[in-house]
């Protein structure tokens, strides 16, 4: 029913004429844009645009098009990114004890909110694997630890290659990748806790109720190598009072997480963020 | 500095290619397009397009841009508005006795955020020529009540076209222009202190708090014959409680109104708004 | 481990000495005040009040506490609730089609949010069965029509008897209950997918579509006989722009629906509301 | 037309019977309770009180109120504070070159939001002269650079002095004042213009947007000797997107640091907030 559509995400440096370059060749090509959307970083002298047409009636095939769009990107001195709209990435989510995040982003899979599919979960701890089998997902339970991280990470990336995962979600997974981990599968989106740049690391609710805070937020970002640094996709708040014990921020928090992860994770899905200079440019 | 923009708002059916020929009409001029940003009413078949480029270095001077556009929107059987970054309008802000959005939006020119010139004042109460004359406005009263509508909106007309004013801000202005008043003068925005369609018409706070809702809001709106129907163009809102009386609402509704007037103001001035089938699309 | 509270909801004719009245007899019983919330309604004339103490080391057991207080509202000429905090209402939970708001009250039953037991869902539709199983509640499809309406509701009170439920809460039940039952099961808060009073009745996100609006909303409140007019509980919104289509509303839509009903429900379930004149007073 | 009213704030040990003694003591003199508003800290083993009660008819007059309160709070081991609703604390507002606060400020004044008398300006800048002159305050223009701060502060201090000053708001004035001058006058409000904790010190905007936040903030707060680390009153947000360029932020953060600050200072002079612990309880 709902037509495919061809994405196409470009970043390359500043010059005139470039959006009647990239709608030139779409237009050439008999494509009818449903949505074109650019930003240039005056700063950095770059360009980025999102531009996003219909694959039926379009003049190229599949194959074709990342060829061209390779040559036009090299023409550009650019990057290119083509995806589809028909494309189900298929993305591990990674938890530790708490439910919430995993249940909402399930639910949001069945619910076809979230364009993907979820074959795999690993787990830090056991408790979470009958709500897994419930939707038909596979449960590794893989114990984390300062002792057994390499081999514990090791055993990870080989489920994350023999289920062929695209994107790895940490939705409340509570421990830190190794650089090495990153390197060898730096495609991640974690939800952080806090209102980052504010409480990185542990404990941020505990943290938040000490300070006196009157506002609790949730961050999700791309992992990198910097912890807590990664490119914020998207942050939600919710508002606390010195009536809200810790437990309360812990559970107001809840609903946060989960909003902005899941908005994270929409976004991310129907390539609406680009990343760049360490920060990202959200196309909505 | 800044240097001057071109704005192009077009509106046409739906047909591919459209992004690409406005784009490369642009480009065939060496325009140097900033921002493009486009939307598309699959429900309507219409196209909408918002495009800003650089004047400076553009091959054609602005009389031959309007010529040329005027041809581009008659091919695509659309219409379309061109306006260029350093006009500033001409606005006359309608007032009663309340002084909270005036002082705003005045606060708000002097400080550059609104590019606007107000060279006059249209009062319904003698209240706030003090307010006025410090900003260095000139302040016309003309009280109107039922008896003396046409002639007070006849006097009124005449002040408009006296001191060319391009556009009316109703800024809790707390009376209802008539339909013939519209017709000679329909460029208005108002700001309605309800979250519309909820409590249309007078007193929506002393309504609210007989409906004891839990949030009031502010709208603010193109101004149409039917009373609060117009286009809406920003919305805000502010919690309430059971705590807050109807002071309360008026006082916590101040914010929300001068809010949203504000924003609606600075995205028309810098059209980012366009009108269509009673609605608008606001690119941001 | 948590020590179980009473908690006491007063509403009686404002006069001096009544929180001294109240807090005094809870004194002279050795009972350790947790919270101690008033409201006085000016406007009315009456005096709200909510305190909560420990039951542990109180003087007096739960069925004397109940005919102390009844006699000090009889002396107050005013109306009393006394419950405490480790009950733990019975609840039905109706709805149609749609899993979400359903799906989240249940987790936030299981994680230990609401202190609520769920014995029942009654549903207009077969969809949500295996859901409901999942999470060992019994679910009764009881379609629901003009012809069978009378027929239905009985086969309803019926079951609500049987499974001796203390509330219902309609989780996007998507049907008007008739007077008559309402009059034998009074006690119902209902979720509604616009900002009450706005677009009151059906569809609200066509019509919130259809209008142009820039904030959609939920409001849960409590039911009564005219439709969609009961004492309002919470409201949530969510910002939408020109680029939602109507599914995009009822999938912002679905996440204030479900943070306000969950919000509402909890308020309700630690007695933090009271309804007085068709409005709540809400004791954060 | 308004009556005065009484306002206590009282800090002490906690145990039972402590709502009702001061209830008690309340009525005892025939005092009728506008609002009370209690917070137990179960962690510190505190308990902390706000009544408000009317004067008028009440038994005591104002010089025996302070006293009998103060025999109160000694014998509950506490510390106590008494306030009349008709009070209007003399207020020093200090500026640099920004207006947006401090015309806020003053025409919340003038509209009577903000009950309190504004007879000084303190700037480190003379721009904002002519501002002041018009609303009729005196403006002391105090240039501070790190070379003559110990002799700009006691100039400052002696304004203080010979103004009667009770409270000084800083309305962005970008200066850090020692340790000495905060204790020789303690009682200071901050609009700092990012969510603390994150982006202490300097240029937060500046840094917001170079770590690509979604969410800038403002915090107004109490001043202590530990820069930005001061007990938070109130904090506000503004969603920013990648096309928000520094100006941007500042532009945005405007309306947020004026509506922190607002709140914060109405919360303030109607003896809503108590800080114990570095926090702030706010008694809504």
């Amino acid at each position: 029913m709902i037509s495919t559509t061809v994405i196409l995400q470009l970043i390359c440096p500043d010059r005139p004429g470039l959006v009647s370059e990239l709608s030139g060749w779409v237009a050439s090509n008999r494509g009818n844009i449903r949505h074109a959307d650019h930003h240039t970083d005056s700063d950095a002298g770059l360009f980025l645009s999102r531009i996003e047409w219909d694959l039926d009636e379009f003049g190229l095939e599949r194959e074709a098009i990342f060829q061209e769009i390779q040559e036009l990107a090299d023409r550009l001195d650019g990057k290119a990114q083509v995806n589809f709209s028909d494309e189900r990435p298929r993305v591990a989510i990674f938890v530790s004890k708490q439910s919430h995040c995993l249940l909402d982003l399930l639910w949001r899979v069945q619910s076809k909110e979230l364009p993907m599919d979820v074959p795999l979960i690993i787990a830090n701890h056991a408790e979470l694997e009958p709500l897994c089998l419930e939707f038909g997902v596979a449960y590794k339970f893989i114990p984390m630890s300062v002792d057994n991280k390499p081999a514990a990470e090791k055993n990870i990336l080989e489920l994350l290659s023999e289920y062929q995962i695209d994107l790895a979600v940490l939705a409340k997974f509570m421990q830190v990748l190794s650089s090495d981990f990153l390197e060898k599968f730096p495609n991640i989106i974690n939800i952080h806790h806090s209102s980052l740049p504010a409480f990185k690391g542990a404990q941020p609710y505990h943290r938040a109720w000490e300070r006196g805070v009157k506002l609790i937020g949730a961050t999700a970002h791309y992992v990198t190598k910097d912890l807590d640094d990664g490119p914020i996709i998207e942050q939600t708040i919710a508002h606390v009072s010195h009536r809200d014990e810790v437990e309360d921020l812990i559970r107001k928090g809840r609903d946060t997480e989960r909003i902005a992860l899941a908005r994270a994770l929409r976004l991310h899905l129907r390539r609406q963020v680009m990343v760049y200079r360490g920060r990202t440019a959200v196309f909505q």
